[in-house]
């Protein structure tokens, strides 16, 4: 590992300390294989196995054909692109998306994510796509991506049909409009191939909440604009650091172990972000937290912890006062990233109020001091917390935060030992529909 | 009560039902009086307790205050309103701009909430502005609600200085186009004066989370073209409710009990929301039971829950799992509203693809499915939760809702034998900044 991918990647710290002696026989007889096992499957390019999510981004022939369908789509200069898809299907490009875009959607192409089925987001997604036209109807050309691994998530075919019904009234050569992605003979790659649609695979192997770094995640960002390559790299880097570094100085081991260990006895994990654009970040490692662990293991115990999501500084001024005095049954991961927006370094705040703190600051140095605030609170309360500093917000950092927590959950399932990879009780629950 | 305000108030479904007759104590010693002082707080115009906050949407002489600085800015016909605030400044009024137009910016006029520190939301919303007069120079005409209590917001007064920054160069009549809502005597309100900006009052007393039937909340609203008579409408309709039915018919008594007793043995409340456009709803309560009650109590006892948010069905692919098979920590208030978007009743799902489950359903009727779904797996399941039935997603109803949930927290308060009106913890975090 070289100097330059050691700095370019998060940096954990764990608070408290706690002493790895104690967990020797633990590291030895349950994560080190986890970890072996998750490095055999980086070469696995047949997805045999749900830890094969870590071959993903090495496996040339498959970015080679994200790459091959890309370069089709960008051939029709794409102004809007719409993700149809939800869950594992969504959360992790939403998450690159989001922080590097922010939330507004000023960016070109413009970027919509239709996930549930709800007639005021779906109504005014097709009310936007139609001004986009009005605006200029000879450059519209909206680009629909159906992401959905089962081929027969609901809420995705169903926003999907409304999305056709306007591209049938408002564009030309519809086929070449829509890609899907979907796990190979599934009912919705049957209706690709029929339709001529754009079709990628997702391995079958890959549980949905893993496949960010397959098509489901890869395409519409390179769609975006968003450089594939780096966010691979920063894949590779992270797992290189966790299958390389000794338990001693490896963060990943470590962070596995404070949340094993932390939830013995808090049943709550507030992943608390430093800035309103990494929120969806936080939304996907719920995701992967709540939905791999919260399971009964062998025993019929009921495992796992509540991940939830807190945003700075908003949330000092709503949920912040019961994280200091209230129950203390919650341990915290900051994750503290730097913005990147144009300007934020140089821009200064300028002076309009006497009581104002920030005068002729740069736009970040007046929000890391809010952070810093927090950060020093926790300390002082002596809350148990993590903190994972960004040295910016990239698309090759984002790709290396995202595999570690992908890995944590992988380990955590382990020391839970429970099947890390399924989620039975929503199987039931679609019984319902 | 007239029937057609009972038709048009929440309907309340609590499960575990509970028998109250363990609780007549409880009920007649702290419940009862507590109810009372709410009650003779109605008619408190000089605002001289906390639990005046009841008194806000009654007061003509405030109302009719709002409404002539309204008059004048009207005036101007805004195109662009940003409202600076954070925490009780902002969560109400969002509440109810996003449950009624959704979370795009596409009604007129539009409508920015600028909350935390960010260089990425303030520089994307002053790009915003740059092209919405790009668009139309002579048209744009943007409007600044400055809303902080204290008048010393940090995050607000940050923003706001860049905020006028950018009026000084883009709009004339900078005066009139700023409007400051804050306590009386703050430094805000003398800049306020001097600068010869709008400025309204919002009551000393009142706290900022219960403020949002002030100034703080009713003047962004009425800007936005929401009616604010019908949200003090659905407000009083709330209180009469409250006050005059019977413990044994009066489901906030009941609900504030049930959080009450459920609490005992939950730690975590999820508040579950049928369709994205309420998830600022839900953390404006998140807000409300978190600050209000996450305390040491007077023997030093940490009390309060974990309020968290869920969205449909976007959660159900997420957290679900966790709720369904992991530790059974948390009681759910479901909040399930229908939407009112235009054409959400008649419009059909075409039918596209084979294995789609709503075919020429309208779309209303498609949600709803996904709701009933969820609401039967938790009743199989045997996981205690509250269901609020909202009969429409509509400024009185919101406005109804929202004061059962300031009301329940203000009961909740007596009940943990806390002062559910101040925030301790965050005036000692302050300190750090």
């Amino acid at each position: 590992m070289n100097t330059c991918n050691a700095l370019s990647l998060p940096a954990y710290t764990i608070n408290p300390q706690f002493d790895l002696d104690g967990y020797a026989k633990i590291i030895q007889n349950s994560m080190l294989p986890s970890i072996a096992q998750l490095k055999a499957a980086q070469s696995d390019f047949l997805y045999s196995s749900p830890e094969s999510f870590t071959a993903l981004t090495s496996d040339e022939a498959a970015i080679s054909k994200i790459k091959g369908v890309l370069e089709d789509l960008l051939a029709l200069k794409p102004t809007d692109i719409i993700v149809c898809g939800i869950g594992g299907s969504s959360q992790g490009s939403k998450a690159f998306v989001h922080a590097l875009y922010g939330e507004y959607n000023l960016q070109n192409p413009r970027c919509y994510f239709c996930e549930t089925v709800d007639p005021l987001s779906l109504g005014t997604i097709v009310e936007q796509l139609a001004r986009a036209k009005t605006l200029s109807a000879e450059a519209f050309s909206p680009i629909l991506c159906m992401v959905s691994k089962s081929g027969t998530t609901q809420e995705t075919l169903i926003n999907a049909a409304v999305l056709l019904d306007f591209f049938k009234t408002h564009t030309t050569k519809i086929n070449e409009r829509v890609v899907c992605v979907t796990q190979k003979g599934s009912s919705l790659s049957q209706v690709a191939s029929k339709e001529k649609f754009g079709l990628l695979f997702v391995p079958e192997q890959v549980s949905g909440r893993f496949s960010t770094f397959s098509a489901v995640g890869l395409l519409p960002l390179a769609l975006m604009g968003i450089n594939i390559n780096l966010i691979a790299l920063g894949a590779q880097s992270a797992l290189t650091r966790i299958f390389d570094e000794a338990p001693e100085t490896n963060p990943i081991i470590q962070y596995a172990l404070w949340l094993f260990e932390q939830s013995k006895t808090h049943a709550i994990a507030p992943f608390f972000v430093s800035m309103p654009s990494l929120a969806s970040s936080a939304h996907l490692f719920k995701q992967l937290y709540a939905e791999s662990l919260g399971k009964k293991d062998k025993k019929g115990n009921r495992v796992g912890f509540h991940p939830t999501v807190s945003v700075m500084t908003q949330d000092l001024h709503s949920i912040f006062q019961l994280y200091l005095d209230g129950p203390q049954n919650h341990m915290t991961t900051f994750i503290k990233g730097v913005s990147t927006a144009p300007h934020s370094h140089t821009t200064s705040i300028p002076t309009f109020f006497e009581h104002q703190m920030c005068k002729e600051a740069s736009a970040v140095e007046c929000q890391m001091k809010f952070v810093d605030a927090v950060l020093a609170a926790y300390t002082d309360a002596q809350i148990p917390h993590t903190i994972i500093a960004l040295g910016a917000v990239t698309a090759r950092i984002l790709g290396s935060l995202i595999t570690e927590h992908m890995v944590t959950t992988a380990l955590l399932g382990k020391l839970y030992e429970i099947s890390t990879f399924d989620q039975p009780a929503i199987t039931l629950y679609k019984c319902k529909l």
